[in-house]
C-alpha cells in the first residue's frame, strides 16, 4: 500500500503522511476508510511504530483523519470549501523565534512611568539635525528624480565625497541601506561554510546572528580597556587561519574603549602576515570628545586588508538608512555584484540629502554641536558614578561614542542587578547580551546619549541603590570582599 | 611530519597546506628548507599525488614556497612587513558574480544618446509626488523624533491605516523596508530546505534569486492572458505538496495581465483544499485604468491562506523604501521575530510621511493624477503597436500597471530582436529574463511608465522596423508564415 524510500532525505513519517494524504485527497482512500492500526502498519513497513504515529498525527492535524475509540484511525475525506464559514483556517503555526527574554525584561522596565533608560542605542531626539534634514529634503526634492531608483553601488557624488574624506578613490566606496546589511553582505560574499572568523568578545556583532546561518566558526578575541587584545592574536591566526577579523576599534560597543595606536599598528601587521581581512566597524568615529579624530585602521592599511564600514545612523540619524563600505576595489565589486538578488540599495533621496549635508558643511556644523552635547552627558554620568557607586564598582572612561561600561564586583552579575534596577525604575543592557564570559556577566552597558541630561544623575543614583542592596544581601550571605573601585582608564 | 585526518570535513589538501603553512610561519620549516617531492610525500601520507600538488600550489600562491627547477619546492619563509611599501596587498580576488550579460546589453543601448527605453521598471520623474513628499517631510520633521529608530513591526498609525484599507486588524500588518525584503523574509521563515514552492512562469520573482540559497524546489506554473493558469493546479498541488504559491495577480510583471475573478475564487479554494499558502504580490494594484480597483486575493481569503505584500515603490516612490505584509497574525509575528538578526526596518521618517500621505488624502490625489497619466501612455503604446507592428506580432492589453507584453511570431526570439533594436536605439527586456520556455523566449516586456509620452510612438516605430528587418531575413531564409496579429485581450 505505502512504499517508503529509506535513501530519501525526507523523513519516513513525512513520506508516509504524504502518500496517505495524496490517496485521501485523490479519493483512493474514501471517507470512512479505516487506516491500518499503527502497530500493524509499522510491522508491515518495517518501521518504528513512532513513524506511523507521527504520520497519523499529521493527517489528523490537517483534519484528514480522526482517531475514533474502538475504530482506530478513520479517513474523514477531503474538506470541500462550502462558503467562507466552512473553510478551515490555514495552520500557519510553526517555530516562532522567542523574543529574547532580556529584551522583554528591559522593555518592561522602560515602559513604566518615570523610568530612566540607559539601555537605548540611539540619541535623544533633540540631538538629531532635524532642521537641516528638513531643509535639505526640500532642496533635493526640487528635482523629482530624487524619488527614483539610484545606481546599485550608490550615488557617485556621495561615493566621491566619502572617498575624498577617507583619502581613497570612489571605486573603493559602496553605499548601502545600513551597516547590518554591510556586515551581512561581507559575510555572504567573503565567507564560506567551514571558514573561521575572529570576533571581539564582548561585541554587539555577537547579537546580530550574522554568522549563524553561514556555517562559519566564530573564535572570540578578548577586549580590554585598550581595545582588542592583540597579544595572542598571532597564535590565534596561526591556529585557526581565520578569513576575517571583526572589530569596532573606536568607542567600542558595548565597552566604549578605543584601540591604542600601538595595537592598531600591530593588528595591521598581523593581518598582513597572516593574510587576514580586518572588518573595521566605525559608526561612532565622528563622535570624539578630545578635539581630534582617532585615525582609522583603514588609514594605517597599506595592503587593502581593511574593509571599513561606517554609517549615518549614530552620528546623524538612523532614519536615513545609510551606510558605506570602503575597501579594495575587488571587495567593493564583489559585494556590489552580490546584491543583484536582493535590493539593499540606500534610498536615492537620502543619498542626495547626505551628499548635500556633507557638501554644504552642515555635517561639520551638526557634529560641532553634537560632540559637546554628548560629552556633557558622559561627564554627568562619570560624575554620578563617582558620587553614587559603592566601592568595588569600576568603569571605563570613553573618549567618544554613546556608552560607558561599568563592572560589578564579584559575585554580583548584571542580570541580577537588572531585576533590582527594574524596581528602581532604571534600565541598562547587561553585558552578557554581548558575549559570554566573566567580563560580560559582570558588565553593564550604560548609554548616555539617550537620557536627558537631568535624568542622568538621578538614574545613576537609583542604579547605585540597587547595587548597594545586592551587596548588602551578599554581605549577609557572606560574599567575597569587593576590591577595585573607581574609573579604570 | 604531517598528519591528515580523513574523518575531517576539511579537504586533505587544505589540511596539508594548513599544517605546512603553520610550520613555515612558526619557523619550524625555516627559509631554504626543501619540502619533500610531491610523489614521495603522497606515498608517505597515503594520498593521491594531486593532494600534495594542490597543497604546494596554495603555499606558492601565498608566496610561502617556490618551485625551483632542479631543487623541488623550497620554503621562502614568512613575509615580514617592512613599512608600507613592502606589504603584500591582500589577495581579495575570488568568485565575482558576473554581471547578467542581458542587463549589460540593455544598459549599453540605454546609454546611447537619443535612445528610448522601454526597459525600465519605474516611472518617469515628473510622475512622482515630489511636492507632496517635500511638504510632508517638512511637517513630519517638526518632531525630531522622526529621525530615530521606529518599532520593529512598524509605526502603529501606519499599520492601522493599512489595516483599515484592507479590512483587517493592525496585528495583521507588518511594515518593512521593501517588498524584496518581504519576499526574502517570507522564504526564510516559512520555507525549509527540501520544500517546494509554485511560482508563476514567467515572473519577475524568478529574477530575484530568493529561492537559490534556501534549498527550495521551484515548480513553475504557467500564466496566460487571464493570469495564473488554474487548470492543472489541483494536480500540481497533489503531486508536489508545495508550501507556498507565489503570484502577482493584478497587472502582472512582466505580462501586464490580471487574474480573472473566477480564477481567483478557484485559486483560493485550491489553497484551502491543499493547505497551501498564497503569496500575493501586489505592487501595481492602485494603478488601475478602469475606474475601480481589482479585488485582491486577500479580500477573498476566508482562512488566512493569503500573505499579501504591497509597497510604495511603484505607486508612490521607490525612494521611500516602504513595503508591507498583510497576513494572519502568526505569520506576521513569526516574520517580525525573525527580523531580530538583521535590521529590515523601514525608516521611521518615511513611515510617518506615508502615514500623513494617507491621512491627509494626498495619496488619493496623487493616484487621481497618476492613473490617467499612465493610461495615456499605455494608450499611446497600444496605438503605436497597432499602427507600426507587422502582422504576426501580438500583445496583451493591460488594465493597469507599467507594462505591455508583446509576442513575436515564430521563429523570432526577443534576444535576437534586442540586438537589432539596439541598432535602432530602443531597449526593452526580453521575456526569457523572467523565466524559461517558448512564451518567454518570444516575449518582450515593454514599459510605458518611464518613457515620455512623445517618445512612445517613435520608440515603437523603431522597434517595429527592427522586427520587420528580422522577418525579412527569416523570409529570405525560408521561415514559417506568421499568423496571429493584433491585440489578444
Amino acid at each position: 500500500m505505502f512504499k517508503l524510500d529509506r535513501t530519501s532525505a525526507t523523513p519516513l513519517y513525512r513520506q508516509l503522511y504524504a502518500q496517505a494524504k495524496e490517496r485521501i485527497l485523490s479519493g483512493a482512500l474514501p471517507p470512512g476508510t479505516r487506516l491500518p492500526p499503527e502497530r500493524t502498519l509499522a510491522r508491515r513497513l518495517g518501521v518504528n511504530r513512532t513513524t506511523v504515529v507521527n504520520a497519523y498525527r499529521e493527517l489528523a492535524a490537517e483534519g484528514l483523519v480522526e482517531g475514533r475509540v474502538g475504530h482506530g484511525t478513520v479517513v474523514l475525506g477531503p474538506p470541500e470549501p462550502r462558503g467562507a464559514d466552512a473553510v478551515r483556517p490555514m495552520p500557519w503555526a510553526g517555530p516562532t523565534e522567542a523574543e529574547e527574554p532580556l529584551v522583554a525584561d528591559i522593555n518592561a522596565i522602560i515602559r513604566r512611568p518615570g523610568a530612566i533608560s540607559f539601555a537605548h542605542g540611539e540619541m535623544s531626539p533633540e540631538l538629531y539635525p532635524a532642521e537641516a534634514v528638513a531643509h535639505l529634503m526640500q532642496q533635493v526634492l526640487q528635482d523629482p528624480a530624487a524619488l527614483g531608483y539610484g545606481p546599485i553601488a550608490g550615488l557617485m557624488p556621495l561615493r566621491q565625497a566619502i572617498a575624498d574624506a577617507m583619502g581613497v578613490t570612489a571605486d573603493q566606496v559602496l553605499i548601502l541601506a545600513g551597516s547590518q546589511i554591510a556586515l551581512y553582505l561581507i559575510s555572504r560574499v567573503l565567507l564560506q561554510p567551514g571558514d573561521t572568523v575572529l570576533v571581539e568578545m564582548p561585541s554587539y556583532i555577537n547579537t546580530l546572528g550574522i554568522f549563524d546561518s553561514a556555517g562559519v566558526r566564530v573564535v572570540p578575541v578578548p577586549v580590554d580597556q585598550h581595545g582588542l587584545v592583540v597579544d595572542g592574536l598571532d597564535e590565534l591566526m596561526l591556529r585557526y587561519q581565520p578569513k576575517l577579523l571583526f572589530t569596532l576599534p573606536t568607542f567600542h560597543n558595548p565597552l566604549g574603549v578605543t584601540l591604542t595606536p600601538e595595537r592598531r599598528r600591530r593588528l595591521i601587521q598581523l593581518a598582513a602576515r597572516h593574510q587576514v581581512g580586518i572588518v573595521e566597524d566605525d559608526p561612532y568615529g565622528p563622535l570624539h570628545f578630545t578635539g581630534q579624530p582617532v585615525p582609522t585602521l583603514k588609514s594605517l592599511d597599506p595592503g587593502g586588508y581593511v574593509i571599513y564600514i561606517s554609517s549615518a545612523s549614530k552620528a546623524v540619524s538612523p532614519a536615513l538608512r545609510l551606510a558605506w563600505i570602503v575597501a579594495a576595489p575587488p571587495v567593493v565589486e564583489r559585494i556590489a555584484r552580490a546584491r543583484g538578488s536582493l535590493d539593499f540599495r540606500a534610498a536615492l533621496l537620502n543619498q542626495r540629502v547626505m551628499e548635500a549635508f556633507l557638501r554644504e558643511g552642515l555635517l561639520a556644523e551638526h557634529l560641532g554641536r553634537l560632540r559637546p552635547a554628548l560629552k556633557e552627558r558622559r561627564d554627568l554620568m562619570l560624575e554620578a558614578l563617582q558620587r553614587y557607586m559603592p566601592d568595588g564598582v569600576s568603569w571605563y572612561v570613553p573618549e567618544g561614542g554613546y556608552h560607558i561600561w561599568c563592572r560589578l564586583p564579584r559575585p554580583l552579575t548584571a542580570r541580577r542587578l537588572l531585576t533590582e534596577a527594574g524596581r528602581e525604575g532604571v534600565a541598562f543592557v547587561p553585558g552578557d547580551f554581548y558575549g559570554a564570559g566573566q567580563m560580560a556577566r559582570r558588565g553593564l552597558r550604560l548609554n548616555f546619549s539617550y537620557p536627558r541630561p537631568e535624568e542622568i544623575g538621578p538614574g545613576i543614583a537609583r542604579l547605585a541603590r540597587a547595587v548597594e542592596r545586592l551587596l548588602r544581601e551578599e554581605a549577609v550571605d557572606g560574599g567575597e570582599e569587593a576590591s577595585i573601585s573607581g574609573p579604570v582608564v
